[in-house]
C-alpha cells in the first residue's frame, strides 16, 4: 500500500538515499587526502638550516609527484559523478528497486577509490596499480551510466523531466568510461599512459 | 506536551535519526576500505621490469584473499541492514524511546564491523577472529530484527502500514541472525566455515 | 530583514546546524573504533595450532581492557550527548549566535574524545591520560549544559516547549558533568579511578 | 523545462549541496584531531611511577604544541567558513554552475587542510610547511569570498536578501585571507610568523 504522500513506497523516497550517498561521497573524497604520503620526520626538521629543510620538504613532494596526480583525478571525478548523481535524483520521483541495486556496485567503488589512488600513489610505474586505478574509475563512470538508465527504464522520471536528456548523458558517461577502460588495457602495452588522463 | 506538529514528542522525530544513522554507516561502510592491507612500497616498485611489479603486486592482494571476503561481505551486509532501516524508518510516524535504544547496540556493532573485518583480514586461519567476525554480523541482523519487533510493539507504524509484513522482515533478519552465530560456533568445531558465508 | 519563512535570520535554521552537528558526532562515533589497537599479524597467525592462535588473540584483547572500557564509554556518553542534542534543538525555533557559540568548545571535544580516548587505551596506569580523558567527558558534558541554558536565555524555546524541564535537564547534566571532573582531579589521589565510571 | 517548485533547475537545488559539504566540513575536521601525534607506549607507562608517567606523557604533548597550535587554528577557520556557507546558502534561492564551480577548489582546500596541518604539526620550523599550512588557510578564505560574488553576481539572491551585506562580507573575507597570504610569503625571510596567526 501507498504510505507516503505522493505514493512512493516505502524505502524508496529519493531524500535519503540522496543522504547517504552524500556522506560515501564525501568521506571517500576527505580519505583521499588521508591517503597522500607523509614525510618523516627526520627528513624535513632537526639541526639543518630553513632552506635546507624547506628543499627537503619540496622534494619529498615532488618525488610523490604520482599521488598527487591520482589524488587530484580521483578528487575531480568523484564530485564530478556526485553532481551528476545529484542532478538525476532531483529529475526522479522515487528510487526503484532496479535504480537501489545499481547503488551497490556505484557505490563500492567509491569507497574503492581511496585505496586504488593510494595504490597508484605508492608507484605509478606498477602497470598493476595504474590498471587497478583507471578500472575504478571506468567502473565509476559506468555503474552511474547504468543508473542514469535504470531511471529511464524504470519511468521513474517526474513528469516534467526530459528522458532525451538523460540518456544523452548516460552515453557520454558510458564513452568516457570506455576512455578510461582503454587506458586501463593500454598500460599492459606501453610505458606512460597516465599523461592520457589529463585529457 | 505536543511540539511539533502530527504530536510527535521532541527527540522522537525519524528523519533526524535517519540522518544520524546514516552517517554512521556510510562512515563505517567507507572505513571498511581503509582497513586493507596495503603492500610495502618496496615489495611493488623499484628497479624491476613492469611484469615482475605487476606479478608481486597481484600476489600481494591475492595472498590477501581473506580481506577482501570480509571487506565484500561486511560492506554487502551493512548496505543490506542500511536498507532495511531506510524501509522501516518509511514506515514509522515516531521513533519511540525503546526504539531509540535498540540503536546502541545497532550503531555500536555498525562502528565495530570495521574492526572486526580487519581482524579476519590479518588472519582467516584464527578461529576467535573468524567467531568475532560471524558475531558481528549475527548481532548487527538480530539487532535490527529487535528494533523491528519494538517498532510493532510500541505501535510507532503509520496507519496505512501492515504490521504483519514488518514481522515476516523481523522473522527472516533472525533467520539469517542465527544461521550466522551458528557459523560462529562451528568455527570452533572444523576449520573451513568461511566458505559458508557465501551462501 | 527576514528571510525565511518563521522569520529565521539567515544562518540560525536549525536543520543545517543539526545536520552537521549529526556528521561531527556520527565520526568521531565511528573513529573510536580505528583507535582500537591491532594485534600484530605475527601474534595471531602463523604455523601455530588453531586453539594457540585463538588464545593469543584472546590474551591481546584481554591486555587492552583500557582501551575497551573507554572506548564504550565514549561511545555510549557520545551517543546520550548526542540524544540530548536532539530533543534540545527539537524544542527550539531558532539557533541563536550564543547557541552557536557553545557549539564551538563542544565539536572541539567531540572531535578530541577519540584522541583521549586512544590516549588512555595505551596506558590506564597513566593518570595525566586518566585525568584528561575524564576532563573531556566533563568538558562535553557541561558544554551540552551550558547550550541548554542559552536556549532558555536567549528566549529560543518553541511556544509549547516547557523552560523548566530544560532547566532541569542542564542541571542534571551539570552535576554529571561534575561527577567527571571530580573523578579527573581524584585521579591525582588514588590509584584506581577507573571503576568508578561504571556507576 | 522547469522541475521542482519555485522553478529551481535539476541538480541546483541548496539543500543537497548544504548536506554534501556539510558532510566533508565535519569530516575534515575531525580528521584533524586524527592527525594529532600519538605518544609511544613505551614513552607513557611501563614500570615508571605514576608521577614520571605523567611527566613523560605532559612533555610529550608539550613537544608538539606547533601540532596542538595549528590543530585549533585549523579547527576554528574550518568552523567559521562552515558557518559563512550555512548563512550563504540561507540567503540565496539557487546553487547557480558558478557557484558550484567555486565549490571545486573550496573542497578540495577543506579536504587538504588536515594534510597542511599535520605537516606544520611535523615541525614547525621547516619553512615550507608553514607557507603550505597559511596558503591553504588563505585558499579557504579566498574561495569563500570568491563564492560570495559569485552569487552576488549571478543574482542568486532571495529577494529579501541583501546583496550589499554579502559583498562587505566577501570582502572581510579577501582582507583575512590576504593577510594570511602575507604571512606565508614573510615565512620565507623571517623566522617567527606562527605567532602572528594569533591575531
Amino acid at each position: 500500500g501507498a504510505v507516503r504522500a505522493g505514493a512512493v513506497p516505502p524505502g524508496q523516497g529519493a531524500e535519503r538515499v540522496a543522504a547517504f550517498v552524500d556522506a560515501v561521497f564525501a568521506i571517500a573524497m576527505t580519505l583521499l587526502a588521508v591517503e597522500l604520503p607523509r614525510p618523516p620526520a627526520e627528513l624535513i626538521e632537526g639541526d639543518q638550516t630553513r632552506p635546507v629543510m624547506a628543499a627537503r620538504l619540496w622534494d619529498f613532494l615532488g618525488d610523490n609527484w604520482g599521488t598527487w596526480l591520482a589524488f587530484v583525478i580521483a578528487f575531480l571525478i568523484l564530485g564530478g559523478v556526485w553532481r551528476e548523481h545529484h542532478r538525476t535524483l532531483d529529475l526522479v520521483s522515487r528510487v526503484t528497486p532496479r535504480m537501489m541495486w545499481w547503488h551497490v556496485p556505484l557505490l563500492l567503488v567509491v569507497v574503492l577509490l581511496p585505496y586504488a589512488s593510494a595504490l597508484i600513489g605508492e608507484t605509478v610505474a606498477n602497470p598493476l596499480a595504474v590498471c587497478l586505478f583507471a578500472g575504478a574509475v571506468a567502473a565509476l563512470l559506468l555503474t552511474q551510466a547504468g543508473l542514469l538508465r535504470a531511471v529511464v527504464r524504470d519511468g521513474a522520471l517526474r513528469p516534467e523531466a526530459d528522458a532525451r536528456e538523460l540518456r544523452v548523458r548516460a552515453g557520454t558517461l558510458a564513452v568516457v568510461g570506455a576512455f578510461w577502460l582503454l587506458t586501463a588495457g593500454l598500460t599492459w602495452l606501453v610505458d606512460g599512459v597516465t599523461p592520457l588522463w589529463l585529457l
